[in-house]
């Protein structure tokens, strides 16, 4: 029995019935891939999640890191775990098959992912950060430096990670004061970053960092920002390791949870010289570091809906084990499982549809990625990059909400035993938190929407994302059993066009009262996304219900969970919409010292 | 600098200004105290709590608790600590003078408890626990018992718990199977105990436990359940120490939280026979043990409120102090302290607001309390009693979860800095979590609301409630200021009385479908509440803006959040009722193989 528990025709029924996802085999870059050759990747990295990573909470969960002197000890599971995990080819299942990756679409990503995450949080930031890392080289360094780098990352010799925040410079990224000095084919990187996840280990021999530094002679802000690779240790032109390339880590945090993942505090060209190359343009680092970024944000979202999905099947399971009072209806004389009484289901339907609608979201954004990326320029591609853009901000924002909301309320279903360290449920709690805080707080997230994504491209993005509501509403106002549902979200989202109207105005207009209402703002954008893609899966499920295959029990809970999120969650989102539409100042009127 | 924060201000403000807690001492068992020795006792109690309790954090962070062989082995820095709680009164404040109390109103009870909870929530449940056992002795326990348990747990030289959950009752106690035999003048205990805090410890030499048990041969259920008194050493008839009394822990938990306080399971009568006295009468021990639930229940609220309380205030001092990024609207052209930018602004007025909602809820409910017990007998006395009654459920369920949610938005004012243990946070929001879950979760509070407390004593308690809402708002319904929020609270209190009636009816109709609305009711019940209470003081504090006393931006707080509170929740109250007054089954009908 593993902690992580996932029930795979959930995401079967997203992948397959939903999204159709074989369709990306039609794809140029995936023509040698077809429906046998995904679905075994995903009950491959199910296996594996189950067997190799679980195990690792054992010793994942108490204080497991060892810091003394600027290394870090982590446990022996941890670094036999990361070698399978480059042996097995998980690191590099998206990657270029040019440099040793396995070709697949970048999709399967996140159904890794949600399994990795699921099974071990502290663990697969490791992979995970190693493949962004590669990526990014592989997108923006010379030939000669993916060479150098990316196939010993994607097969786990090395491992990655990304160096943004500084102690000065966490949310505000322009203010960074990282310096690389040029010389001859190189650079020399000077300064210090905080919060660097796997920023130092033990589970590999090297470690290339992807950092964020300033030219000499630069611009201020964020226009001159330049992205360097900085290996650990120095790399010789025949591959080989070299000197140490100061690169020094002064500490790690105590953290609320992740505690078998170190957080470094690192410094560069601290003692002797610590050398850098750059990657991609001078002064794009910025540019080109979001697309790590972007992907980490998504990422983000996955960690939440896979750690609120193992926490919702783990607090099923308890309710459908204990055995704790009396029907309230008299249905039976005995005592019931907990799972019969209508609170306890109120939590388990709620959790249900929460992990669902953003495991549903958050695919469909991951479906239309690939799209974005492989199909031929033309308007459905460009329409694609819109969504893609336009949903990024919402699914790290409301999926790290909503995830470590659900993580609560899977502990509520247990009790007190929720609370102690007997069951996973404490611990997916408390590594969830850090979602809402990390890759640009949610905060920043609804500031990100409300205000670029908005008019990006001249209103492209969120045009499409209206297209996609209303057309949805359009097609299905009719539908016999959902009718009511698709009603009340047509309703809503006719309010949240407005609301988005209202916002860009204020922007311009009021940027004090509109940056006070962004993050519900986005919460709205985030309910509606759950409760089309809610009514989306139940539209298919309710072509299903009555079949005596079996399903039929499985296809009524979509259409459950659906109706009920529905009707239940549009009154709070047209609430909150009304809300944002106040003119009150209060927020921004209120005296400093009246806090 | 310590890690405690509160602004006393504020407390005494509700003290004082809202209620007029002076009143209280022309109550009979008060007449000796005026309201400068109430004063006194607040400005102590909070200078205990920031000299005495709070340095405890440092050592009961980590995992602080040594278990060996039954024995619990505590940080000496607690021992110390409770010894000067015992001494310096804090353990007998509110106790019965002719017992070694101090003869202080309940009310002060909450007042020490904000503070000492606030500063270290792991230590204080050990003598808050002592004081509640100790009343419970006095409450209903003969002279001899009395005498010979209730000074020495006044002073601190023994402490106190209460023993009700069994690995197989939880919810439901009335499946509880320890049992009592009766042998002369006293019982032999015979069962086991879970999660009983502070059941074993080394901070005295003895630990009175307050078991519920059932007598040999009683009924079964609730109604054959008795309550005892059971040292974990013999008390000799002179009061000396004899024998153990097999009283054996078996182990300690492992928790998300409360690292320092051990939550014990205990073993009675396992070995050589466990003497326990009956307390009060054969087969009421529930009835009598609901004294200190009832107690437990309010304290749980003030644990979730002073959490949130200093969560907020130590998120407010880190907004002020870091310096992140340019004033949006372009104010000023140097980077300014985050407290500038509207969506912190935003989380800390929401907290503000929660935490001082919160605080006058509970206030209030004190209030009522000590006028419940003191008054003579007649309506007033009779309309105290049923608020309280009407009140405990919401109190514990609201202010828990919404504590909870006050330490989750502290931390996000932080960013990262907040998931570190770097500050207290990310402690005081996992010591918060237990709230939700002990003392009858909150799933069971909603159904002691909207069950019980709804039609007990023929709906008087409901009545009571309604009559201080409608009251307040028919007297405020033109103040020049408020008169919109008035209106709001008006129209919102309206749905909820439609809304309670309904339920009433569902309860007997149709029970399932009423237990699955039981809980978002409640928290309708609570929101309520807050708007009427934040309201309540900005009536106060509108008298008092434009003052030049140095006050004005202070009442200017109280105005704004109570406007900006009220229009930005009830909203979601009003969907709130919505959602309970449909009449849909999804959660009741749902199969359950369908979740």
């Amino acid at each position: 029995m593993t902690d992580f528990k996932i029930d795979l025709r959930d995401l079967f029924f997203i992948l397959k019935e939903q999204l159709g996802y074989s369709r990306l085999c039609r794809l140029d870059a995936f023509k040698d891939l077809n429906e046998r050759t995904l679905d075994l990747l995903v009950n491959e990295a199910v296996r594996f999640a189950k067997g190799v990573l679980d195990p690792l909470n054992a010793v994942s969960d108490a204080e497991a890191l060892l810091y003394e002197k600027g290394e870090v000890r982590c446990p022996v599971a941890f670094k036999k775990a990361f070698r399978q995990c480059g042996d097995d080819g998980w690191i590099a299942a998206v990657g270029d098959p040019a440099y040793g990756g396995q070709g697949f679409p970048l999709m399967m990503r996140i159904v890794i992912n949600e399994m990795m995450y699921g099974a071990c949080q502290s663990f697969n930031s490791a992979p995970s950060l190693t493949f962004g890392a590669a990526r990014l080289i592989h997108s923006f360094g010379t030939r000669a430096l993916k060479e150098r780098f990316v196939p010993k990352m994607f097969d786990g010799t090395w491992s990655g990670t990304m160096c943004l925040t500084e102690p000065g410079a966490g949310s505000d990224l322009g203010a960074l004061e990282t310096a690389a000095t040029p010389e001859g084919d190189h650079f020399y990187i000077k300064g210090s970053k905080i919060f660097i996840s796997w920023g130092e280990h033990d589970l590999t021999d090297n470690i290339i960092h992807l950092v964020l530094a300033r030219i000499d002679g630069a611009p201020s802000g964020t226009r001159g920002i330049s992205l360097f690779v900085v290996p650990k240790v120095r790399v010789e032109p025949d591959g080989m390791l070299g000197e140490p390339n100061d690169v020094v880590c002064t500490g790690i945090e105590h953290k609320c949870g992740l505690h078998a993942s170190p957080t470094a505090a690192l410094t560069f060209g601290g003692r002797d010289g610590c050398i850098g190359y750059l990657c991609g343009e001078e002064n794009k680092g910025l540019a080109h570091m979001f697309q790590m970024m972007n992907g980490a944000r998504i990422n983000t979202a996955v960690s939440g809906m896979t750690l609120a999905g193992t926490a919702y099947r783990n607090a099923l399971a308890y309710t459908r084990a204990r055995v704790q009072g009396r029907d309230i209806a008299g249905r039976t004389a005995e005592d019931v499982a907990i799972i019969r009484h209508p609170d306890v289901r109120r939590m388990l339907l709620w959790m249900k549809a929460a992990v669902d609608g953003m495991r549903s979201m958050i695919y469909t954004v991951a479906f239309w990625e690939d799209l974005a990326k492989g199909l031929n320029p033309g308007p459905e591609k460009t329409r694609c990059q819109d969504l893609l853009d336009f949903m990024t901000p919402i699914l790290k924002a409301y999926c790290s909400d909503t995830g470590f909301r659900v993580c609560e309320v899977a502990m509520q279903c247990l009790g007190g035993y929720g609370y102690c360290r007997d069951y996973p449920i404490e611990r997916y709690l408390r590594d969830a938190k850090i979602m809402s805080l990390y890759e640009g707080t949610n905060g920043i997230q609804s500031m990100d929407l409300m205000g670029r994504k908005l008019s990006l491209r001249n209103g492209a993005c969120l045009k499409a994302y209206q297209d996609e509501i209303d057309t949805f509403c359009a097609a299905r106002r009719e539908h016999p059993v959902l009718k009511e549902g698709v009603r009340q979200l047509h309703e809503t989202a006719g309010m949240l066009w407005v609301c988005a109207e209202e916002m860009k105005r204020r922007m311009k207009a009021d940027p004090l009262q509109w940056a006070s209402y962004t993050y519900p703002a986005l919460m709205a954008f985030g309910e509606v996304t759950m409760a089309w893609r809610l009514l989306d899966m139940a539209v298919i499920a309710a072509d299903r219900v009555g079949a005596e295959d079996g399903s039929d029990d499985f296809h009524r809970g979509k259409l459950c969970q659906a109706i009920w999120f529905v009707d239940t969650t549009l009154p709070h989102t047209q609430a909150r919409i009304r809300t944002c539409l106040r003119t009150g100042r209060e927020i921004v009127d209120m005296p400093d010292n009246a806090f």
